[in-house]
């Protein structure tokens, strides 16, 4: 393993541009040999970075190369995902360390790099820390999200007082992603000056050229309007880079270097040609490295000046994993002002999120939360009040503030992030990211299903519990889910369901509702992952519902009561879920389990009948689910009858099923 | 009904500054009437827009208020869609037609206006064409979309040569969406100069004010950064909007009207408080009434100069609609240059949907193609060669892609809109919101699954199978599923099923995939909607798959079978799906399915498992989905091995089935 000095050692090498130069050159006749061995992957967007990542990695970045879990290193977020072979080679070159946890490293080596792209590589095709490349904080490829997960490593170090830099390199093409622009307002707002962004102007995307609106004039432009400090380089001129470069820390605003580049750069088989995503093949390779030398010998006459010599390193400690403990739900419901509840025992499901947000921040200073400028719909203004330099407002810009969530989880806060459920749609590829990154991420999704009435469908999420649901059975290398799901009934369960998130790791979705409600549990009842709770015992029927819809079941089984009719009442308050309960209950009543839910099929009624049908001689499931587009109505009660889930809809089907 | 000319008419009563000021205020009432009759809604956000709404809907705007239908309207997009009642008064004011169907629409009251937000009101809580408010034409209230949907209605117009003109308002918060800003890019790269943007800022959030990102001076410097004209205005002030206006028919480039504007315009109880989102009490719509009549009397006396009087409107008819068929395939194929395919009978999905992509265009003008910069790994690079004109390139913006498309619907044109199955999730509320508008929307996702390998999981699609296939059992007036989802095992399924969606109403996926696969089918095999096939007939299991795994189910029934074991084989091509062939096949054999897919759970298994488990005696359904996060490797076999859902994988779960 290299000590801590092998970078220091490297920058002297590279104290000439003839030596940053060569460096690029050495670099850019890996990435050829390594495409071309794995046979696919991108070595044209590599070379054009050949410059910008030498002379980052090599001369610039303060890192502790031994250790890539090091908090105090200076980041680079590769947004340009497919272009990770130039990194590849540089940390390789480098003897950087390599390894999923931080007990378990090794140096990687120049012979490491042919396993590129294989299935027990640590170089995934793209950048994939969770696949033993810690060097990377987030997993990129899906363009135009770096630039926020960058962001919220920012924030993440200005709020630890650490003084470290975090490095972007966004692609010409990538910048048409409206979320760049979410998170370049977002940087300005919050004074992150502590976040350079790179943009590699080689002018070509996939099928086409880059349009004019993503030339590097255009995204010159548009960044100084958008309230950054703008230089403009060529992105192979050593000299050009570094000089850029040693203007970022006195600089008031935060930077954007917009550097032209050449894709396929010292290779005429691939320069101009607008060749992408291929790799050479025998011929081509050994021709493209014969050009990648000549390209060297040409340059090195013109040697340029020295570069600057970075910063020396410092170390620090990730802060050790703890349990958080709430305080019983009164004190809490005290803290906040709403001690009236603990009588009047009625609550909504958002505001009792709030309460238990406020406390959380009291208990621990991990807890980070963002808002959608939804805070006073979503309660998170209640965690805002006592711990505001915590609370990041993202403004409407949802694709950003889960992005942002995911690059403080990279360092080690736990971000809660909230918003509408319908609007948490606008980031999926951006969850989906997360956790691929296994982003310890908390999403909390309000005004949930339908019940919220007036607003309409364009407030109403009826296809969040099938998405969520969909990644609640894939297991991480622990055998963990790598994503919860809770969706509580009431308050008492929304704010243990909230504790239980702040422990869980990996994605956690909370789904939390408009309506108060009266409270279903007693203030100290305990509830946790996987689990279920049983509120009523019969023998016809198995009821089983979640979220506010829980209230409605139990009025139907009111009903049924009165007509002799006894149901079991099942609450499903979370995903995974061991449904063992569910299915004994329903073994000895009736055989028969009717799910009730406000929202699109792939919910409650997909996870009981995959369970049960699964089974031999498993009980029946009969599922109700909205099968209209939900629309405007005065009431939850009127719009849960249109889309077919309304009370007496619920209590005929019961009957018809215990009939029939 | 009111004739034609009611528009007419009403210029003229607008012809002064001080009769825009009276027309409003009365607006302004109505919206604080309606709103607080409703019990919720913006009133304040409403009055932010009476002056310029009024100067679009009376002075400006060419459209016939008897056909809200007619092509040849201007249209208005309220991007900030919960301001909607401004635009309710003001067409109720005028008489404008309402109904779900040009066959069925009656003029709208100003006593209907008390209706707002009621199940059976034609107006909706937020823009809502599809509830039976025509005038618009794509719902609205998730916000930031509303630009990407004008520009589909603009590019529309002059595909069909149509001159009018698309309006769009938005919001200064929303402007924060980076939506906004790849609609911006797609505007000026189309030249989309019959599109013009209103911006209004009134400088409050929900939460909290604006960002200065979003000032008025921020967004205006922004809009000319992105290659707008830009004409900054008081939104209050008739005269400097007429005036504004007056400048876009002689610009080069769109134009952008940025408006300083008060939220709460004219009511103090409201003016410069943050007041969002709620309706007033009687007492304070008592005295908000009177403000905004006394504010009428201040401004009687600063009686302005005429507005511009709107040209005259004209008529044309939606092109009638009918059923689209594709050519033989040999044909289709010949067409493309692959005639060596019919001997081969090799093809990926994904190049068979380029094959009936290209003749779809020789077959329907209507059919329109965008793509996001990867035409050349979707295929629909094969449409744009000899249809250029109806080939729009999106860029890197899935967002603006997919409202686009929309907007190219509501236009009457049949939009294909295709990209990485993956980065459709960059853009699911967006899909949320063209179902709840009805659009006629194909979105077409390629390397769907874990298939395509090397690439790593930031390019696999594992969690689009759940998200559409949630929305196949939601239905729409006419009984019909609002969205299907086509997924095509072979080459010859992917053309037929690129018909079927053509054909299709509402919301339609197709998922494609990168690895070339030999035919299962004959050329002229017939595909219909709700179909399933079966490719292997046995006794002793039922397995069942779609798209790329088919091949490896019909390798484990081959491994089966030399095994002794013979079992079914089922194709499931598309949702919603009539499963009782394979439900009765299974009663035969041995009562037991497998399903078999290279996604999350919530797919195919939980299809088949929710309608086995609500018959009586249904059989039992096991499924094998990815039960891990994937990443690289060379093969698509490795990474179905890793996932869980490998050949050997299948067999032996089959084998335990069969034999426990």
């Amino acid at each position: 393993m290299p000590d801590s000095t092998t970078s220091t050692l490297r920058e002297v090498e590279l104290s000439t541009a003839a030596a940053a130069h060569a460096k690029a050159i050495e670099l850019g006749k890996h990435v050829l040999r390594m495409t071309s061995a794995a046979g696919s992957g991108h070595p044209s967007s590599g070379l054009a970075l050949g410059h910008i990542v030498t002379e980052l990695m090599y001369n610039r970045m303060r890192y502790d190369l031994a250790n890539p879990f090091n908090k105090a290193n200076d980041r680079l977020v590769l947004s340009i995902g497919h272009a990770v072979p130039i990194v590849y080679a540089a940390y390789a070159d480098l003897g950087g360390a390599v390894g999923k946890h931080p007990g378990d490293t090794r140096p990687l080596t120049v012979d490491d790099l042919i396993t590129l792209r294989e299935l027990d590589s640590v170089l995934d095709g793209h950048p994939n820390p969770a696949e033993g490349f810690p060097f990377f904080d987030a997993a990129t490829g899906s363009l135009g999200q770096g630039l926020s997960v960058a962001a919220g490593l920012g924030a993440a170090a200005k709020l630890d007082g650490i003084d470290k830099r975090i490095y972007v390199i966004v692609g010409d093409g990538e910048a048409r992603e409206g979320q760049v622009w979410e998170a370049a307002d977002f940087i300005v707002d919050h004074k992150l000056t502590n976040v350079t962004v790179i943009f590699s102007c080689n002018g070509h995307g996939q099928a086409s050229p880059v349009s004019p609106q993503q030339n590097a004039e255009a995204i010159a432009a548009k960044m100084a309007a958008f309230g950054w400090q703008v230089i403009e380089v060529d992105g192979h001129d050593p000299v050009e880079i570094s000089a850029a470069m040693d203007q970022i820390n006195a600089a008031r605003k935060p930077v954007a270097i917009v550097a032209r580049t050449n894709k396929g750069w010292g290779v005429d088989l691939m320069q101009g040609k607008n060749f992408h995503g291929k790799p050479l093949s025998d011929d081509d390779l050994k021709q493209a490295l014969g050009e990648l030398d000549a390209t060297g010998v040409r340059l090195h006459a013109k040697a340029g000046e020295s570069s600057t010599p970075s910063a020396p390193k410092s170390k620090r400690r990730n802060p050790a994993d703890q349990t958080i403990v709430l305080p019983p739900m009164e004190r809490s419901l005290n803290r906040v002002g709403h001690a009236d509840v603990v009588a009047s025992k009625k609550l909504s499901t958002r505001v009792a999120y709030g309460v238990a947000l406020a406390a959380l921040g009291d208990v621990d200073k991990r807890v980070v939360v963002l808002d959608a400028d939804v805070s006073n719909s979503t309660f998170s203004n209640m965690f805002a009040r006592d711990h505001g330099e915590r609370f990041l407002e993202c403004k409407i810009a949802e694709q950003n503030m889960i992005s942002v969530g995911a690059g403080l989880s990279a360092a080690g806060k736990i971000p809660f992030a909230s918003t509408f459920a319908k609007f948490l749609a606008r980031a999926v590829d951006q969850i989906d990211m997360a956790v691929i990154s296994r982003a310890n991420l908390n999403v909390v999704g309000s005004h949930a299903g339908v019940s919220l009435g007036a607003d309409g469908p364009s407030q109403m999420s009826v296809t969040d519990i099938p998405y969520f649901r969909s990644m609640t059975k894939t297991l991480d290398e622990h055998g963990v889910a790598v994503c919860h799901v809770f969706h509580p009934s009431d308050a008492v369960s929304a704010y243990r369901c909230t504790e239980l998130m702040a422990n869980a790791p990996g994605l956690c979705y909370l789904r939390t509702h408009r309506p108060t409600a009266p409270f279903l549990y007693p203030v100290d009842e305990v509830f946790e992952l996987c689990g279920c709770k049983q509120l009523r015992t019969g023998d016809a029927l198995t009821l089983v519902s979640s979220g506010y819809m829980v209230h409605t079941a139990l009025a139907a089984a009111d009903l049924l009561a009165r007509r002799g009719i006894s149901v079991h009442v099942f609450d499903a308050y979370t995903f995974p879920m061991d449904a063992s309960p569910i299915l004994a209950a329903a073994a000895a009543a009736g055989r028969t389990i009717l799910t009730v839910e406000d929202n699109y099929i792939g919910g409650l009624h997909g996870e009981l009948a995959e369970q049960a049908s699964a089974m031999k001689d498993g009980p029946r499931v009969v599922g109700m689910t909205a099968t209209r587009i939900p629309k405007s109505a005065k009431t939850a009660a009127e719009v849960f009858d249109y889309v077919g889930v309304g009370l007496d809809q619920i209590a005929e089907r019961a009957v018809a099923l215990v009939g029939g």
